[in-house]
């Protein structure tokens, strides 16, 4: 388990594959040099979940890709996932990490500089950080309605855990979000919803890599 | 842990609890002898039903009252509840009693033989059959909406465990349920809506040893 290797990373949602299955998508994303999986699909009942979870786990085992599951440590458990990713109405990370394997990774969406702290001292393995720019539109024109990667690089700055970005994140505008200090960046459309997500997956790695390159 | 003992069984519903709040409704249900409680409260977030499972489980444990959380394994497991009630849609049931300890109960709901053969099957220590007589309606009257009395006895007669009766269940209809085999019956709104929650499940209770009585 490589939380700091985490470059990439999908969160699901079948609502807006356009028409394709979430394994056709996370198939592609794997192909496109994914590193972690977040199985999420909200809305859909716990069954649902559970028989998806068991599919994706044999993709990402055989790919070597991480497999987190939102909200549900009971479902992560059921399917062997590596961890979970709760919000901030979602059971605290402190209950999380009590239900896991100590092995196991807890990560916990935050927005502001109080909730990472928190996180951290509760136990979790790494953050979320967003809404970086905002989820309705894709351009960093939007960044007024997110947190930006100057929240990104407040909260680097005074935890010791990895930081992902999320929210509004493409290919574009991925670098300032590395640069502020983030391991990686999560995304739901810009592969999801993409016409070649294995493209759009390699894409937004290269982004990654590049704006790495730079900080170095 | 007597599941077979259990002759009336609260599901919450803080929707229906006419500005009351869960709590004191399953206090009230506590004076008038309830004897389970299965904290549902479906469509709140999970951090909700965690902070409210607390709460309950004192109330409970003090009581000598059986908790159940309705479909969510973790949050069962982190507020010490005494089991987890799946449906159809939810996790299997196979797949709760895997990440339960042993002692914990497993129960399933039901409204088919075969479905009530499977969950037994699997690992459930009790079914919730139903809807007995259609959810919208309280009087009998309305039992062409739902299994009736004499799904409970086909379920009954083709399984070991016990079987709660659930859905339109009043003291006044509860009779024909536990006389076709029910163990007790489960009711949301006969208590959470009635003016009088502890008199109402008192009343319940009553109608159940009666039906038990002449069922002897």
């Amino acid at each position: 388990m490589t939380v700091s290797n985490w470059h990439t990373y999908l969160v699901t949602d079948a609502s807006l594959s356009e028409g394709r299955t979430t394994l056709e998508i996370v198939r592609a994303a794997i192909d496109g040099g994914v590193d972690a999986i977040q199985l999420r699909e909200k809305g859909t009942d716990a069954r649902f979940r559970y028989e998806l979870g068991r599919e994706l786990r044999e993709l990402t085992a055989e790919a070597g890709v991480d497999l987190i599951v939102n909200d549900r440590v009971d479902i992560a458990r059921a399917i062997d996932a590596d961890g979970v990713h709760v919000g901030q109405s979602d059971l605290p990370v402190a209950a999380v990490r009590d239900l896991l394997d100590p092995d196991a990774v807890v990560g916990c969406s935050t927005s502001t500089l109080g909730e990472a702290r928190q996180a951290e001292a509760d136990g979790a393995d790494y953050l979320g950080v967003g809404t970086i720019y905002g989820t309705t539109s894709k351009d960093v024109a939007a960044e007024k309605d997110g947190v930006g990667p100057e929240r990104v690089a407040d909260i680097v700055a005074s935890v010791s855990i990895p930081v992902v970005g999320i929210g509004g994140i493409t290919a574009a505008n991925a670098g300032p979000v590395v640069e502020a200090g983030a391991t990686g960046v999560a995304v739901i459309s810009e592969i999801t919803a993409a016409t070649d997500p294995a493209a759009a997956t390699a894409a937004l790695a290269e982004a990654v890599e590049t704006a790495k390159t730079v900080e170095d």
